[in-house]
């Protein structure tokens, strides 16, 4: 997607080093980060330089191709990437990839073999959220024709499921942006997003596409809903279910609430990198509890005394009941249906 | 309640002025504000230096009193004071006592008058918030019995509802404090409630009272309810309707919702002063929609782009079918059934 008008993706290579957007400067500046051990990599990740299940699953691919050229061992590599994060299963898919792609190569070949892949799973995600746009955009369009082609269709996102998650596109934000380029006006309302506000950069990149939108507080969407501001909510998820349970950003599931209680569809883009294919209940799916420095403090300043404990656990699960339709790259399908569009996933 | 070990209300009076602790420090800072004229009381409730329902009506009645000692006309000081918040009802029910027990007295006692008349206001607030925990701890009570005496109850609340929302003890956390000096292990889990941050409020004032309790981001609750670790909510509110219908910090609705999915009961605590006998329907209320600052701007420092548009309605309706009860200062009683309780208003 666009950078001050300039097509890039988030993650990119040279010939020994690895360079991506680094997101914790964003929205004040737009700083590139380049690493070349796989060191650096694990650290990219843990400390969410990089983030969104599938460029963390890119990133990781990339981490791997780092410790072939540092002669590390593909196990050992793979379990220290693995460690970054526990929550996102991108993760976890895209060190399978890599490892069995790798393991049994020796040599020089091995760090050709394992370049190539890397390559090959940044090619092939942004492929697949190009193809969840394609297939998503179908019900804004419907949205929009429904109502005579008047007025806005209006799409309540959480957290920042957009290019910036990816390496293009985005996958919530991929049938967004493909309205607004065949002229469909689309506007978002953007949760902030608590603690890390991730909205901000959902903001920033819709700002950059020129996609109007409106940041909201976290506790806001449920108040839009119930006023018809909001026709649909489309969300990411880092892991979801074969049965359909949803793990996304926490306070996902709040919002599916709202939708459910006020009519409003609610979707799911899903690549299948993201489904975990070997749970049947989003209760099995471990969630990260992060640092409560995240919440206490503001810019490094301390905002709570220390007779205040803190909880931050960064994902919640929106049960399959809660969902209208998951947008893969194969199409749309209830979320009970997964097996249906992946049958050799069976 | 109690600051650094000694009982303090969060309003107070002199011959001449009147004094509130200044809660836009908090919690950085202990400060009392005083003030001794109409245009100071307008701004220190426009400025949210007070806040919460009930404190907002006893401050206007005090503002009131400084207006008759600047010898305004009643009906200007009253309708600038109504002015300064839309949605808290309260601020309408002590502008009305005073305009009513003022306004046909004139000369010197005049000023008498609406002074014991504030002061009433304050000493009946206090009594009131007294009796809501009176009839609210039986409910914390009856977890904790009901689990043989053995783990902390662990209670939910969302933005400011306790002491500095009112004049002493608070409305939603008066049962949780009631708790605590009975000796009930009780544990609160407090609601961040962006974009202002009340839980801090409430993490301090539960701090200077020594109950435990744990900040999270809004976007967690549901998920705490999911995992069994929430045994019941109780949230203030602005403005009840008739029916039931609770108006209360934006957001409320999400958590009532996450409650009612979780069979986690959902308490409103509700001083009589805040029920509006003449609404029927929650979509009556007025909604104060406040400067986007407020999520636009951390400490003053601008963290998204002009091409960024922002909502920040403050308050949201949660409507009856999902509250369990709402607790009075004279007892519980169904939503629906305000009027048994308060027979005289119908």
């Amino acid at each position: 997607m666009k950078i001050a008008g300039i097509w890039r993706r988030t993650i990119d290579h040279a010939d020994k080093s690895v360079t991506v957007l680094d997101q914790t400067e964003l929205p004040h500046q737009v700083a590139w980060r380049s690493f070349d051990t796989l060191a650096d990599a694990c650290e990219v990740i843990r400390d969410m330089v990089v983030r969104g299940a599938p460029l963390i699953g890119a990133t990781a691919a990339w981490g791997v191709a780092l410790a072939m050229r540092e002669n590390l061992d593909i196990y050992t590599a793979c379990a220290k990437l693995e460690a970054t994060r526990p929550t996102a299963v991108n993760l976890k898919w895209a060190l399978r990839q890599m490892r069995d792609g790798v393991k049994d190569t020796a040599g020089p070949d091995r760090l050709a073999r394992a370049r190539a892949l890397a390559i090959k799973i940044c090619n092939d995600d942004a492929e697949t959220c190009e193809e969840i746009g394609h297939h998503g955009v179908g019900l804004l369009r419907a949205v929009f024709e429904r109502r005579g082609k008047r007025n806005r269709v209006n799409v309540l996102t959480h957290c920042n499921a957009g290019w910036l998650a990816t390496v293009d596109w985005g996958t919530a934000l991929a049938p967004v942006y493909r309205a607004h380029e065949e002229g469909i006006p689309v506007h978002v309302w953007v949760d902030e997003t608590r603690p890390r506000n991730q909205g901000l950069l959902t903001a920033w990149e819709l700002a950059q596409h020129g996609v109007p939108h409106t940041v909201i507080t976290d506790n806001a969407g449920g108040h839009y809903m119930q006023r018809g501001e909001v026709d649909l909510c489309i969300v990411g998820t880092d892991r979801t279910t074969r049965t359909g349970d949803v793990c996304n950003k926490i306070g996902t599931y709040l919002k599916a609430l709202a939708a459910h209680d006020n009519q409003v569809p609610f979707y799911v883009a899903a690549p299948s990198s993201s489904i975990d294919w070997t749970l049947s209940s989003g209760g099995e799916i471990p969630i990260e509890e992060r640092d409560g420095d995240e919440l206490r403090k503001i810019r490094g300043v301390g905002i709570m005394t220390s007779d205040t404990a803190v909880g931050n656990p960064a994902f919640d699960v929106t049960p399959a009941r809660l969902v209208t339709a998951i947008i893969t790259e194969r199409g749309l399908c209830a979320p009970g249906e997964l097996l249906s569009l992946f049958p050799e996933r069976a």
